[in-house]
Parts: structure tokens; sequence; C-alpha cells
């Protein structure tokens, strides 16, 4: 059997979801099984790039649901979002992988996406929001079914 | 022997703290024996809403002290707490529990609950300013020793 | 065989830097195996009082490269810079070690550094702006193989 690992994405920062991917996508590389528990502000990296806000969304779901993949902050410096530009643009100068790249990897590698359902409940976010990635839609039992097995457990 | 699971709690924050909670109700609902280290700003949530400061806490200790459970602020988006009320409106609309409503289930789960020695004194608070839930006041070795036994360490 | 910790240390604040080191001092105090990573912005604090930035060093990594260990922010309530200050100050009234005190004593105790390659070329640092201390530069495959034998693993 395989040796596990999961994370909690509960950030929804640039800087820590690079961070959560770069370990995913290096122990599904080492041939460990990844999940991925995405939750709160880590949903925002699931979501679409044009969020089709429905008509029945309320106003404050709507605030809270202004960041994606694209538009995601750093945790430090961010300046308004000059700091993302610039750790992007740093990234691209040294070759480091974007989380565009790392997210793309993260699927050939079958790390596996599980979106918390009380999250998307009150952020008002359904299946047709993501990214068409999401494995499963599940609470905190599933998760810790998972976590109890694992090798490794992080919260970021 | 139950399988154990333990939280450091080191974040003041209303979003950290639910999901915490809602990992350590769900936990113990199944279950697991779970132990919640509240540190630093941690404390916060642990704290009356009253607090009444002492005469002999110095006035740094006064203003690191001004948070309690009830005006916790949000990780992202707090807008001078305009954020934390969308959330907790939000939270009430999609009929999802409050951090108040998980606190309660926890305790009724025997969930155990560490308060940092260092923390509090550094903080200057005492067992009067924190709510009569604490079943203990100790340290780093005391965290650790029940680490070391448990399949799910957090760090939130 | 000691049991083993591992700690990524991701943030760059004072407080959380603290939590980190004052967990891996007692571990290694108690005869663990500590390993510390340090990745992102938890690299400012291995970095170097006076920085000396190199000529090729570019524009935007002299910007995220502006904090030490001396001037660590905290992750609240840091007000330009005042509540850190705030923050020593109250630890050396309540006689609480320093992170100078707790990185000095981690050494002393055997508790081994790794630092992030690929956040050392996106920020770009090399070994000379570093302090004198790290045990090894490594990516995530270092610290997956040693997180699988750990006990504990957190991410900080």
């Amino acid at each position: 059997m395989k040796e596990k690992m999961t994370i909690i994405l509960f950030s929804g920062e640039l800087d820590k979801a690079i961070a959560a991917f770069t370990l995913a996508t290096t122990a599904a590389a080492g041939n460990m099984e990844v999940t991925i528990f995405f939750t709160f502000w880590g949903l925002n990296i699931l979501k679409k790039e044009r969020l089709t806000l429905s008509a029945t969304q309320k106003l404050l779901q709507k605030l809270f649901n202004l960041m994606s993949t694209s538009s995601l902050p750093i945790s430090r410096l961010n300046m308004l979002g000059m700091g993302a530009w610039m750790m992007k643009k740093l990234m691209r100068k040294t070759n480091a992988a974007s989380l565009q790249d790392l997210m793309k990897l993260a699927r050939e590698l079958g790390v596996k996406y599980i979106a918390c359902t009380t999250s998307c409940s009150v952020l008002g976010l359904t299946g047709e929001n993501l990214m068409g990635e999401v494995d499963e839609f599940a609470g905190a039992a599933t998760y810790l079914s998972e976590a109890k097995e694992a090798k490794i457990n992080l919260f970021i």
C-alpha cells in the first residue's frame, strides 16, 4: 500500500498555494498518495477564472468570491497585488514552476482534490464555479478518515 | 485505546478558529481523543467577553488583550471587522454552526483544552481572564508528549 | 532510534518563529531529532543582520529581502513594527526567551536546519546571505523523506 500525505489548504494566497502544490506534486512523483482538502479561502485556488455568479448568490457571497487562481494575493508584502506580480515575475526569471504548472502536474500525478462542503455552502459555491477537477465534495469526517491513515498531515 | 488528534491553535482569527473547532468536534464525535493547545493569539478565543484587566497588568499587555471570542477578526478581507460580520451573517443564513456552538459542542464531547503557560505569562493572562474551561496550563513539553502519541497533529 | 519532529517554517513573523523554535528546542531537549525546513518568508529568520546584496541581485529580489532576524514583524497588530517592539519588550519583562536565545539553544541542541533551494533561487539568496548555520540546501523531496519517518510534522 502507498504511503499517504494529506494537506488542508485553508489559505488562499499564492505563496502558500505554491508551497502546498510543490509538496503535493513532489510527494505524488515519489509514489505517495496525496489528498488536498480545500476549505475556506483555499477554495479560491480552484475557482474558475471568470466566475459566473449565479443570480441566487447573495451580495455578501459575491464579495467573498472576487479572487480566483490568476489573481491570488501573497501572504506578505502584497501591496495591492504588486507583491504577487513581482513574485510571479521572479519565479519566471528563475525558471521556478508557476502555480498553474504545479496544478496541471498535480492532476497528471493523480493528486486527489476534495472541496469542503460546508465552506462551499457558506460561500455559495457549486461544482459549476470550480474547475472541473474536484474529485469529491465532502466534510471534516472524510478528511479525518484519510488523515488517520497518512504519514504526513499538514494545515496550510 | 482511542486514536488521538492534537491541534496547536496559534491564530486568533474567527475563520481559523472555526476550522480548528470543526475538525476537533468532528474527530471527538468520531470517538477520537482531541487536545487543543491554545497559544499566542489563540488564547483570544478562550478569553472572557468582558476581560477585567487587573491593575497589575501592564499597558502593553492591555493593548494585546483587546480581542475576545465575540470580536475576533477574520484572516483575510476583515475590513475593520466588516468581513467578520459578513462571514457570521453568511454562516447564519446557511445554517452553519457558529464558533460559540462549536465550542459548546467541543466541551460536551470532551475535547481537552490546554493553555500555554509562557504565552499567558507574556500576555498577563491568568485563569480568571479565561473561560472556566481550561483543563490544564502547560508548556511545549506537555504538547509534545501528547503529539507523539497522536495520529494527526495540526498547527493552525 | 530517536523519535523525530519536522517543522516547515514558511512564515517570516517573529511570533510564529518563536513558536517554532520553542517547540524545536523543547523537543530536542527531550531527546527528539528535530529538522526545520526554512522556505519562503521563513528564510528571513536565517538572514544575516546586514545583508550584503550582491550586484547581480535584481531589484525585485532586493525588495523581498529587506527583513532579517532583528526586524521581523509579528503576524497581527504589527502596527509598522510597534507591535513587534512591544512583544519583545513584554517578553523581556516576563523573562521569556528571545528568538535569538532560542536559535542559539537550537544549534547547541543539534536542531538541523535545511534551507529550501527553490526559495533561495527565487529570492536570490546564497549561503553567504544566510547565517553560517544551514546544514543543508535541499528541496521538497528531502523534506518528505524526513517527514515520513517523523512522529510530528508541522507547517508554521
